[in-house]
């Protein structure tokens, strides 16, 4: 999303980040953090992400307050590739050299199943109470229907109930309300990573909330099993640390399945984490918006709605929205599912900044009412495509000789360049990604999920097979050209982790976290300095 | 909306609000505000809207943060009145003796119109681009859509540009992001009242701005030639009241036509008003929701985007909606105009949690430039209609004697029921609106707009024939029913300004601004002091 210039590239296993740069934010937290941890950055410098965007607009002629320069900047600064990619979008014939974007999270592939459902006459409903002001909550006929997919999708034990149900314009805006009503301006939510990195921007902009980072490897040490692997133990000592830090924790952030690593946490899994945060107190925010994404059924997935018991069902709150298991992020259309009422209450309350059409709630009432269509038309289809998609760019990977975790769900894969990078640094991370947007393919890179290692990527693929062929054609003319350029540089001086080596990295995993060895391997690469941003979405 | 215990009910010619309790507010307040007025209220105790809510939400088994417990308390105080008849609603067949909302400002005369027209089939236009992420400062479809209608409607000297235009959901989202990047937390907006009362949790609640009263009032006095009539050198003096308590003001929101007051500024006034604001380099917020509202036509509504020069473009913000316009509060749709680029992208930068569906922005767009059906179905007919209620509800209040103002724009009517209480306190206005509702009608009293006079109430005749009569006919009970309760009690203590005497208030005005003499005159009532607090929509 917006990785900042770093101090040190090296991360340690906690870290709080404060999302955005120092001097503007300082200025912006003056105004809103008196609870703001005690300047940890003293402490630890280099552990933070800062740039100084301020230069930019910190005129005497700009019209904004400090905190709406943020905001600005927030736009300005982080959707560098997102933009590029809609000034010169690919398209088949009209503009066939255009960018292929492989980097946004959309499900193009169900647009054909999307639209003839979208078209159908029940979609047209219009009556008064549509068109007049709407119980903020959402209308109650959608807040039951909500409720009953909740409790068959996510096989709760138990039916679900509408009065745990509030409905909003998309999950952005539900981190952005959760933040503000659960925290106090400064305060922090533990999050591993890598990580889906627009949250941070969801729970800072309006919440001025920050994130408390529990960073995750790919090596795998000790007690793990796979890479990137999430323990009770290191979210104990991210807690530990993050508050010894001065940051006040107060919730958990998890993403189930995940983005970008595209695995699934076990039963078993759930269930320590949601013990830990019970033991400290803390919120956890669930975040399933890919729950009905995944594709490899031995993931066995499991929804945080299904477990038999939840350990602080009044501190546990659930996410869900259409724009990522049903292909329409254009919709905004997302749900909380919480049974504290004062939460569900005081989210209500901001629901009138975050309220969507009165057309649209009967729409997907309608949508997800039809347990046909979903059952036997979308779902079935949709992981058929899914999984082709997801085979063909494995093995396109796989013949590059670039390794990767396996995935299973979602619409991602994570992908490992690190043996293209010249040094492993963050700044070569956004070398190589430049390199491949002025080659016109978009992939996101790691730092914009706080991923604490150069050199991995993530790359869509819930496209279209001709896109797809062209962006990994792409893709493997610039790693080729990559690989010549080491041949005339000296080999990398920067440590390597065993993960990159093919041997080593062929080992089983549970949950999709199995890292594909590569069938050639191609060599590192240099190049100038440049810092660019992008957007994840 | 959400009227609080006064210390006084005698307000100043200016005064800061801080719109809710100043026990949570003060601690919500040293986490947000640090640049927030050095506490005027220890300089002029009692003219503050304070209550103790604060003893509800306390407990430390919340699990919310002190903000959070605020914003929950402005739902749960905030809307009494809205829920009490959303439990008891009145249907003509389902429930007769349910409550008449004449309190909620929508338009519930054209819904055969809108049905008919939101049910054709160009609005049922499903493609992926809609499906997708959109450009957060709304489809550019739209935005020229929009660009277009503004340019015909507002009159403006040349056309408006689809760049300098952001669409999202609503109204209420824009006053908050436009608050939040306009203002650090804790500054202010000048605002004269009454007006719109939500519009104080709209800038408050996410972004922690306050508002700066111009009291204005009944009594023509001086150079005034109306009723509650603006004038320049009552915004001097409010600034400089403002400003010399310590609130920081950064602008000037102005509803053109006037929410409650049913009236509209001239040209020559919103000059004025705009010179005045150019003159302190403050921001003006034109809130526009009902300009194409005005059914009486010698009013001449003027747009400011239609003055042939504003005196500080960068720094003049319109709004507009669909939802009073078009009678679709529920649909979500508003938008900003404005030619400062900077504040459209920090907008825009805060639209991922305003943005409404691809499809509506289809829809909004298919009906925007449809001008045949608006011009020559749409707004003949809506005018038509209200004027009849106008018509319809003005002869009622005249037969019972109740002066009010004659409006000519917007739903509502601006009664002055002040004889009707026993003294002159905002207690006794609650008293009044607690004693309608039980009688199953239901106003807005004055309070929820910051009237410094106790005794108005805006009553909506937007609404269906059969109910306005049964609404009007329960009004006249209570009101009968309290002049035969005040025979038997001492003549009101309280002084009266002329306005309330029949023959004094028979005066004409420009701009609707007239105040209508009743027929005949009821006398004042007594009652114990109730708190309560209802909404405004």
């Amino acid at each position: 999303m917006f990785p900042l210039p770093q101090k040190e590239s090296r991360a340690p296993a906690t870290c709080l980040g404060s999302a955005t740069t120092q001097d503007v934010v300082s200025s912006y937290q003056d105004g809103l953090g008196r609870e703001s941890p005690g300047k940890p950055d003293q402490k630890l410098p280099g552990l933070y992400g800062v740039g100084d965007p301020v230069s930019k607009f910190s005129s005497d002629s700009s019209c904004l307050s400090s905190r709406g320069r943020v905001i600005k900047w927030f736009w300005d600064s982080a959707e560098e590739g997102y933009r590029t990619y809609h000034m010169d979008e690919y398209d088949e014939v009209k503009n066939p050299d255009g960018i292929i974007n492989l980097g946004t999270s959309e499900n193009k592939l169900c647009f054909d199943l999307l639209s003839r459902r979208l078209s159908q006459s029940d979609m047209l409903r219009v009556e008064p109470s549509l068109l007049q002001y709407p119980d903020w909550r959402g209308h109650p006929f959608l807040r039951e229907e909500v409720a009953k997919f909740l409790s068959y999708y996510c096989k709760s034990p138990a039916p679900l109930k509408p009065e745990n149900v509030v409905v909003l314009n998309g999950c952005a805006s539900l981190f952005s309300a959760l933040a503000t009503v659960l925290c106090e301006a400064g305060e922090a939510f533990l999050i591993p990573t890598p990580y889906y990195g627009a949250i941070t921007q969801h729970v800072y902009l309006y919440g001025n909330v920050r994130l408390a980072y529990v960073y995750l490897d790919s090596e795998v040490t000790g007690l793990d099993s796979c890479p990137f692997q999430l323990t009770v133990e290191k979210l104990e000592l991210a807690l530990q640390g993050a508050t010894s830090e001065g940051a006040k924790v107060k919730g958990l952030i998890l993403i189930n399945p995940q983005n970008p690593l595209g695995n699934v946490y076990s039963p078993e899994e759930l269930q320590g984490f949601l013990g830990f945060a019970e033991r400290h107190k803390l919120h956890v925010i669930v975040d399933e918006v890919y729950m009905l994404s995944v594709f490899e059924e031995s993931l066995g997935y499991h929804s945080v709605l299904g477990l038999e018991r939840l350990p602080d069902p009044q501190r546990t709150h659930v996410m869900w929205a259409t724009s990522k298991d049903f292909g329409m992020s254009g919709l905004r259309f997302g749900t909380l599912y919480t049974e504290n009422q004062e939460v569900a209450t005081a989210v209500a309350s901001l629901c009138r900044y975050h309220g969507l059409s009165g057309l649209l709630q009967s729409q997907m009432a309608q949508l997800l009412r039809d347990r046909d269509w979903i059952n036997q038309v979308y779902l079935p289809e949709n992981h058929s495509r899914l999984k082709a998609a997801h085979t063909y760019v494995s093995e396109e990977l796989q013949a590059l000789g670039v390794p990767f975790l396996r995935g299973g769900a979602g619409f991602f894969l994570w992908v490992d360049l690190r043996k293209f990078l010249r040094q492993g640094t963050f700044e070569e991370e956004l070398l190589l990604w430049r390199r491949l947007l002025e080659s016109k393919v978009l992939l996101s890179f790691g730092k914009a999920f706080e991923c604490k290692e150069p050199g991995w990527f993530r790359l869509i693929f819930s496209d279209k097979t001709h896109r797809l062929r062209l962006g990994m054609q792409r893709l493997r003319q610039v790693l080729e050209s990559k690989s010549q350029e080491t041949e005339d540089v000296p080999p990398p001086t920067t440590p390597r982790t065993p993960v990159s080596s093919a041997d080593e990295v062929a080992f089983a995993c549970d949950s999709g976290r199995r890292l594909l060895p590569p069938k050639s391997s191609l060599g590192a690469a240099r190049g100038p300095v440049m810092m660019c941003r992008t957007e994840t979405l």
